[in-house]
């Protein structure tokens, strides 16, 4: 695409957005929406391919299915916990508090599996790395508590998933591993 | 990789784990370099593909250069924005506070932007949602103010721009626009 | 179990926790599992059951199969959706992040279905009693806007589904109540 | 109840919704509301048994003793205190702010319940666990500071009471258990 | 008291520190305290009584028991509400959630209590005003709804009592002049 | 006053409501008020003297010239500080950002001062208690660092002075109790 | 200053830190310090002018004088408010609560500062800009309500004082004005 | 300018404002006003000299150059960070999300860099500075970690550079140094 001024990108906008409306289907149709077709126009001009990087993530079926091998293997060992799995910014896509599960045990879950997939490793290993800096676990979201386990594609993090409510963190950490390793059968 | 049980998984993790103790050191170490295989064995076996799906965003290259056209654009008009961009998670991959901005404008820009690539649309046009859905200003992170501008791949949104500080929302959109329009040179 | 006094409750007490000192250990310990009774002696007084109260809510399965016949529906439609199941008391059970669901949708959703169950009805129907009591939304943690519905037994609410994503509210709050409907079944 | 699609469901809860107009009462009354019952139906389908769990707390009458029992044996001791007692989901039924407690004794207080309620154990055994799990700690809402103690039904935990503002935490735990104890009468 | 060098004042003050040691009694005490009194004692100097101020409140039984007036009133008409005791300054002194009243209720009865002693008003007239003045209720803390009622000596405010959950916000703030009028009693 | 009823309080509340919008001025008087008194009546009820308790504090004034005071000590020996003055119930009568001091000292300064009137010692003194209970430092609003002296009126707090920005806090405390001397002048 | 490179910039760095270390005196002097000059020496590198640009705001002194004018003006009218003094970022320089003002009263008054100075503008006027864009008072941190005004220096805004707690806000405003007159004298 | 009273001051300002309205172009101009002038007017009076401070800071052009030395320097390693500026008030100026860096990375690198700024040093040595007082790591909005660097104007902060990502913190201060040498050339 050439380098078009602002204005005239607006027109060549405008026709884009119009063959648009008729193909995108779901994602743009919207009930509220009665905006002409020209206001709407300059922003949809696609961006060059060059400008663009691909990020990997789980489907949220298998972010389910890993939780739900999570909590399978925390009932097989008659523990109560709550799992979450986020992705690689650290979003959760996956909260399920368990059947009796405490209350801190969600945000804490969240927690250990932000921290998994920040640096990429357990959040059994991640804690031992305190003795030499303490002030790790001081960084906004992060949770140093073992339970937590990274889903990598390749050797880079793509996940991650925390659990939290077993009497300890070793345990947390062991179902998590559990719905890890259900992604890669 | 072969599937491998829990159990069996968890036995090897333990032997990796009591070896890796000796080794691994702490605040050096990390997940992308040095630390044996097996020691993170369990949380090292790899996600199958099938369970991973793309998600398309902007280099922050890009994501930059797309800010500072919009900041070019602004000073042309003698304004003083700021500006920010997001990605198509809402997370903030650039925010510049401009010289002599206000200290509302870095936020604002941020959730034009958030807005923006949340409904795939100009905040301008999504403002007029808001006369058959007043409530929807109020989703958390929003801002239903004109200013910000969705970056779009093949139609879908991958990231968004918004911008603050102008004395009217229009004149913030038009800036932001400037940026979208500069990845698509 | 017999009426004991303060006093004597707090005597008894202490000759268990020093008992329990040397042996309790820490991390492993639960108290669900293998401290010693005597231990934690003060505490472990049963209530009265004159003083206890049941309240209904749904199980994490019951929940999960909720949401996910939620997101089918969605599916169906050709939707991108982020959907919440809270129990009563507002506490998120389940969250599940669709794939290209926005950004903004989790958010949403959970407070649409906290709305829900706050006021026993689909946020379709509060909004419209916005129109006498518009300061009803200004209430912390709520969203009023079509997408929430409440789950019910015998009449009163013990669970709410909430959805966020489409392009309009009101498929948003059919998908969850397809999610309801699953429960009936 | 017999499985019914999305639109059937809708008709029959109609009726549904008919009958409990006239039955419910107040829980679904609303000043407010003149939705037609129709727009309301399809959510009014109830649970069926099997997806629902029961779970136990306090009456409120209950709580608002313990507390005052709490207060009582503080009192006695000469100290200043707010107390606080929590459900199971560690959100607070009962929360009073004695007269001359310090400014931060309400919120101490609230945390320590919750803290209890989390593990089922009294804060001032929980907070020995530091020793072998530092990072407990950071778990949001928690405060492992002696001072709280768990409210229990059959040895489960159903409730929570926390103390703040006596010189020590063991004082302040011990007129938590007062309150406790209370509740055994 | 006549003026006093910082460095002198030090040493009066340790003298004036070792006295109140022995009379201050259980505010003071501290079992964890080994500080030598010198340390402490710059701060003991007593400040002028023209400098001081007096303020009036509620004793915590009054307002426990406005609070219980309150949800008796509410019980009597058959509705599960929440209710709030908050003093002058806005802090909460008494807060019961009562039973089977919604989650959205305890902050918003909170709120309402704080709206209503930020203006001596009940909140039902306090909204009337937002006709004229509608950014009012955007004052962080407030909740322009009917349901706040202040608790006044001499005409002003020196707490409020807050309640939500009722079906209409009349109905709340019934409740909480029912609280209020214990107190004249 | 004797006991009335809910119902025939709201009639005597009218009459008394009548009397006080003659009387009370400035405080009640509201330009945007045109309510009808009887709706206001309940409400307007005195409470009864047993019910109220009486709690000091400094002026405005005398808070004032304190802050004044410290930042004179302050810039007697060279130092960027800000300072603030909380009340008994750690709410912030005076915050002053000095010239050149840090982004971070208001805050500081704001929480030395409040942990300083919770436990009515100087801050340096507090933090020696974190010996023996580590977790104080973990009570939401607090700040164990020296820098915070409360004042008292006959060895009760009734206020606080916090300081940050020195390079050091035994020097900020030094500067603090310099505002709390200016008290005894 | 010519190009370095980082290596040698340390080396450079070492000698210009040693330097400073004897004139700079308070501001880097640290009682804790005991690290090698070395360490700290690579930003001790001196900026370009160049880089450089200069803002504008109120020395504290005059902030404070503009406050206690604004406090004068409110009570020579019997009103009891809070005053607040931010700067050209919209950081509290001076927060005042007044004697017998609301609770309300210092974050009201904050925001409104925060939103003059953002716009420079009084908040009365930028009231009714609300008319043609009403969700600029949705964004984070404003308050459009009349009671803030401006500090300006050649037109431009260097601060603001925003005024809360009288019956109305044009009367908050005319306290602001009175104090930034003061400034003018 | 001699003192005026604020009635006078109104007319005055009136006509000031007429003259300002035609000098002052873009920043002041907004589409949405129509106020009167003589509404505007008592504000617009500027403030005199002698109340005024200058404060120095980066041009965003020099912070955002900064900003990419510091991504070069990283990308020269190998490394995956982000990177902050912020001006000595600890306001973001600049806040880069660097390809591939984890979540954690911006909120770290914002929080060293306000960490540096507040005390004009490497966040190397401040950590050091925990030996002695470990409570400073609790003051809001910081983080003693290696990765912060204070950008100076003759030895007096005016900025600061956080970075966070790499491996260790001393990298992360490494590429942050890179940065504030960028500003020295």
């Amino acid at each position: 695409m050439k380098k078009i001024s602002v204005r005239t990108r607006v027109l060549t906008g405008t026709l884009a957005a119009a063959a648009l409306a008729a193909t995108v289907g779901a994602v743009s149709a919207s009930a509220e929406t009665s905006e002409t077709p020209a206001a709407l126009a300059a922003v949809k001009v696609d961006t060059q391919n060059k400008n663009l990087a691909q990020s990997t993530g789980l489907t949220l079926d298998s972010a389910t299915r890993a939780a739900q091998a999570t909590l399978d293997a925390a009932a097989k060992a008659g523990q109560h916990v709550s799992v979450a799995v986020v992705d690689r910014d650290g979003v959760t896509r996956v909260l399920l508090k368990g059947d009796g599960a405490g209350p801190q045990s969600p945000e804490s879950a969240q927690r250990k599996a932000f921290t998994a997939v920040s640096w990429n490793a357990p959040t059994s290993e991640l804690t031992k790395r305190l003795t030499q800096a303490p002030t790790l676990k001081d960084i906004p979201g992060t949770l140093f508590l073992a339970g937590g386990a990274p889903v990598q594609s390749k050797g880079a993090p793509v996940a991650a998933i925390g659990v939290a409510g077993a009497p300890s963190g070793d345990l947390d950490e062991q179902f998590a591993q559990a719905g890890v390793a259900a992604l890669a059968k």
